[in-house]
């Protein structure tokens, strides 16, 4: 690993502590080094408060002057919620500046850098550039296609299947795979299900570290069929719970979960009362969600792929043969020739189940 | 690496020459060590034909006078179609024996050991043991359990389909997969499939070497259905093939296929009418088979793991989501708390598919 890669990657450890805080931003960590040595750290802390370049070279103060500043993704070179990190990096005389990625927002883009260039400063970008983009994978996807990474996660029996014949679907999968999967919902601006899973398993979808950031926790609900004593609407975080309903939904209804702090977001139906999911997911890109973990059921798993909106699937499989039960997808019916396809990404095993990462094409 | 580990690898690698011609006797391999350098190699290379070891000692001849001998499977000490190689050694004077395994065989099962030692000769045994019984797993468990090693082969989608709605499974895995199918078919005594898939494929369930070793290719042929148009029955390798019946099959038609040089085995029918999965195999087990590779379809491959015949799974998922297609299995019905359990054994990708192979528990 070279020098600009070992800093680079120390970035990347330091963004990742804004994981969930930061959304529609994204994370971003940055680094100051001075003869070989980190001399000061950075990371975007939360959304609207300053930049990771801002706290480094605040930590760093005058002995940022002639030093190499290193960070994820480009530096902004606009006014937005705080003034452009590329004013702060010129007044504070950093010499060099070692960006993983360039910004992909077309105010940016390639703008930071000419702006740090004019200004006489020594730009290297390109190094490490997909490991920054993956770690953004959220805000690129939000920016480029104007709605939310979606990752869908499935655990699945050898013989593909979800659930048994009696329904019953715990556990299928070992202990590391359910704390794989919530570190997994810590990792997403929201978490997201069915009514169907609703009502079967009444999941509270919270990650196991109650302490940290808690993500959004949507369910799709057509008509609004959900009762309040479900644990989404009832427990101490339902005002982390955002329903999404078809745009015709009852207003007294509406109004009744919104007394009860929860949030109802309406999209337009189709001809068939199924919520529109492209357009459900534009205006959840427009409210700033970058990223969702889709955890089923089958009907809602099936209609995201249909409808080409799943980026990542994340596959556990367990070592248990069924022969019959409930499938993974329902409303898919491709053929061999026009089969969905996925490109794996990644291949672990987690104790006795396999998780298999990979990334729909 | 100690000397001896490397000493039982080489045996290994000697005994694969062996593969395919040795059934029902295991494959093995032998060097003759002498001042830490190997004189002389030998293996099995034919049922019936001299053992491994008296190849090498020949080879040896008086330079193996107070060498070491190193074999994969504890040498023989009864009169069989050869005679007993624990006498060559003796007479040979080899000064020491070092064994992966001892043999399963109730006429040998230390009594091999007992006889070198008793003439003085220093033996070591049991290094590498679980590798040598990998290798020879047909013949152990041809001897312990009277019926052959059975691998059960898959090709599956993501979502657990071996063909898509139109019966398409042409080809749901890539050349790679299907190039190691091939390779797995000359690893094991015989190839099994069911009539529908004989009836779907017209499969010739040959390995791409065809100068190679041709293992058994066996359909299972309640009602004796099969015509004679069909690959199996009318290519140049047909004496090949075997066709499993129930027992109270025409004799006229049996008389025909061996008319055409085909086999037939009768094994008795259960009151529906299908044939006894058990009792078949044990009849196999009689006639020498020590491991049988079953390529679907899904009728089979269920009833092979309802009835427990399942020793080792081989399944190669492909990068394709179907939605709906033929399942893996059926004729299985199981509970999450009744499921099939897998132990995986590796995990490799192949091309874009991967293979993950398993042991039935």
């Amino acid at each position: 690993m070279s020098e600009h890669e070992k800093y680079l990657k120390r970035t990347f450890e330091l963004a990742e502590k804004g994981r969930g805080y930061t959304s529609p931003n994204p994370v971003v960590g940055a680094v100051i080094v001075r003869d070989g040595a980190i001399i000061s750290e950075g990371w975007h802390q939360l959304f609207g408060a300053e930049h990771a370049e801002v706290m480094a070279l605040k930590a760093a103060g005058e002995r940022a002057r002639s030093a190499t500043l290193y960070v994820n993704l480009e530096p902004c070179c606009f006014h937005g919620k705080t003034p452009p990190c590329t004013d702060a990096i010129i007044e504070a005389g950093i010499a060099e500046v070692v960006i993983a990625t360039l910004d992909p927002n077309p105010r940016v883009n390639g703008a930071g850098v000419q702006r740090l260039e004019s200004a006489g400063i020594k730009v290297v970008h390109g190094i490490t550039a997909d490991q920054a983009r993956q770690l953004n994978r959220g805000f690129f996807k939000l920016v480029t296609d104007k709605r939310p990474w979606m990752t869908l996660k499935l655990a699945l029996t050898i013989d593909g299947f979800i659930a048994d014949v009696t329904g019953k679907s715990k556990w299928i999968t070992g202990e590391l795979s359910r704390n794989f999967v919530h570190q997994q919902r810590q990792q997403h601006d929201a978490v997201l299900v069915g009514l169907g899973t609703l009502f079967k398993d009444d999941p509270t979808l919270l990650p196991d570290d109650h302490a940290g950031y808690i993500p959004y926790r949507m369910v799709i609900d057509e008509d609004l069929h959900i009762p309040f004593r479900m644990n989404l609407i009832s427990d101490q975080f339902h005002t982390r719970t955002i329903v999404l309903t078809g745009s015709g939904a009852n207003q007294a209804k509406i109004r009744e979960f919104a007394a009860r702090g929860i949030k109802v977001v309406a999209a337009p139906k189709d001809e068939f009362g199924w919520i529109n999911l492209p357009e459900l997911f534009r205006i959840l890109g427009e409210m700033g969600v970058t990223s969702v973990y889709c955890e089923g059921g089958s009907q809602l798993a099936g209609s995201l792929l249909m409808t080409k909106l799943v980026d990542e699937i994340q596959l556990f499989i367990a070592p248990k043969i069924l022969g019959e039960g409930l499938r993974a997808f329902s409303g898919l019916m491709q053929t061999l020739d026009t089969a969905l396809q996925v490109r794996w990404e990644e291949v672990r095993q987690l104790e006795s189940d396999l998780l298999l990462r990979g990334r729909l094409s």
